[in-house]
């Protein structure tokens, strides 16, 4: 699997032949707002040109349904699989296009060629919040989405999580680092990677204390085996 | 059983000495609004002459409740059991007769002489929409109406389901095959009747990737065993 | 720990370094709706001065999440962390400062420093009430919130509570003295501390039967080992 952290939540994975892309945030959506939370990270217009087979959205704010990225992904002229729960879903499909959109609430399945998603629970502030778990390539890729720690997120895992992705930044109802590190554990996944960090805030994600952690460079494509 | 695949999902069972019509769509509603899904096949006009016993809804849209449709059977003298959820339970209501319209909401049941019918858990853009299961004459029979795969589905079906019917077009928040043949599977139903096809797209149901499905033909009574 | 009781349900506890306040109840705000249940302790303003590194809501009823007690320490300049579920959650945020509010329903966990806080559920007339569990020192303590006795409670208790806190006022959907205590013995907790009583009611605590409780006096600090 290749992955490439787009910053904030945002991820691009090339996996069981299909590009998936998951809460891009590449605008400055949430500065024009609250200047604090300005982008720190400058904006990579190429990224704009990737034709996802996928657009997955987690939940709907700002920084994970960003009215600007999704135009920009949604205005393409070739169809593509849209997942998105209650709330961002209304938001994507009224932007039209040629694109399958599948409202993903918690529980929901489908599979696309090789690869399986499921929404699954998440504990936030907008309560139709999920996460993604993207199985394909023999591997379980477990995105928590926003979330705060709770036993529900555990409930519909896999035995065995390769990989997680997830927030640390303890902030506007995510997980601290200390809870994260124990999501880890109990969710037994492989190898943790924070994320939801630097973009807004000045959080180090290599303080985060997890020893199979791996930690992304922004816009830089790796191999996760 | 006998069973006469009405198009789209619509169908006409004839069950425990009842007579069944279920989301008849016997217009040109959604043609009507999008030429893209003009109708495929021809109205068959006799079938306005049933008298049924049951007339069911499984949700509000255009062609599932189809109000030309609704208001011709709805328009008969004779009063028959009406079973819809909210919206299309509404809308059937008012237009009177001498009906008995029963809210139909999941989990809901309803015994009508020897045949029982539950309302159970859809998956779908209509957040009222239901699935139906009708037992009667010692068979299960599961109709899951509009909805994309989940695990709820699965919760309050019977051990053995005898036969499913299904959409498998994978668009409009309905399965696609891959996932609607894994339904097929935890459902453990003995026959599977794949139908949401042809009326407004060139599907195939031959190609539904499942070994114990039975492929009808629109308009042509088939004994189901 | 150190535990020092505000009356009614407000609890202010020192445990793992932690300064943790719970429904602190430092206003009128009950009795001048309804005179009958006026203020009988008198208010302890030097209270306001304590700097929490927490303060947590349990619910949205004007004896738990007091408005003018809510917002005299949530004005406070320096910023700590807020649990609370919907409601009440929303109602604190709208506050605003330097806090971290963290929507805490039923089964959300949070650990702060030394010390784990996880949202238990409550069977009271609002539904998103809660009740708290904290560990820390090796000791876990449960403070029920408003509740009636429900096996609900049980169900995510450690196998062994050290101190339990509970309204024992058996009036507006709280357990009265009889299954207040069995819930003790059902939670196995060591030590039981019977609040809700005494600021709008003249219930004696004293009178509670059961072996192991111990009865505080309001605003007198105590430790609890």
């Amino acid at each position: 699997m290749k992955v490439t952290w787009l910053g904030q939540a945002g991820l691009y994975l090339q996996l069981g032949g299909l590009k998936i892309i998951i809460d891009p945030y590449l605008s400055d959506s949430v500065g024009a707002i609250d200047p604090a939370k300005a982008r720190r990270v400058p904006i990579k217009e190429s990224l704009f040109e990737i034709e996802p087979d996928v657009l997955a959205f987690t939940h709907d704010h700002l920084d994970h349904y960003d009215p600007e990225s999704a135009q920009r992904f949604l205005g393409q002229d070739k169809g593509f699989l849209v997942l998105a729960p209650n709330g961002c879903w209304q938001k994507a499909r009224a932007l039209g296009g040629k694109h399958n959109y599948v409202l993903f609430d918690t529980d929901t399945e489908w599979t696309h060629g090789d690869v399986k998603f499921t929404a699954l629970p998440a504990v936030h502030s907008d309560p139709y919040a999920i996460g993604l778990l993207i199985e394909g390539e023999g591997k379980a890729v477990y995105i928590t989405g926003d979330t705060l720690y709770s036993k529900k997120l555990l409930k519909n895992l896999p035995d065995a999580v390769d990989v997680i992705f997830l927030p640390i930044n303890g902030a506007g109802n995510n997980m601290n680092m200390t809870d994260a590190a124990r999501l880890v554990t109990a969710s037994k996944a492989k190898i943790a990677v924070p994320i939801h960090v630097g973009m807004m805030d000045e959080i180090d994600p290599n303080e985060f204390p997890c020893q199979n952690k791996r930690v992304l460079t922004v816009y830089k494509e790796t191999e996760i085996e």
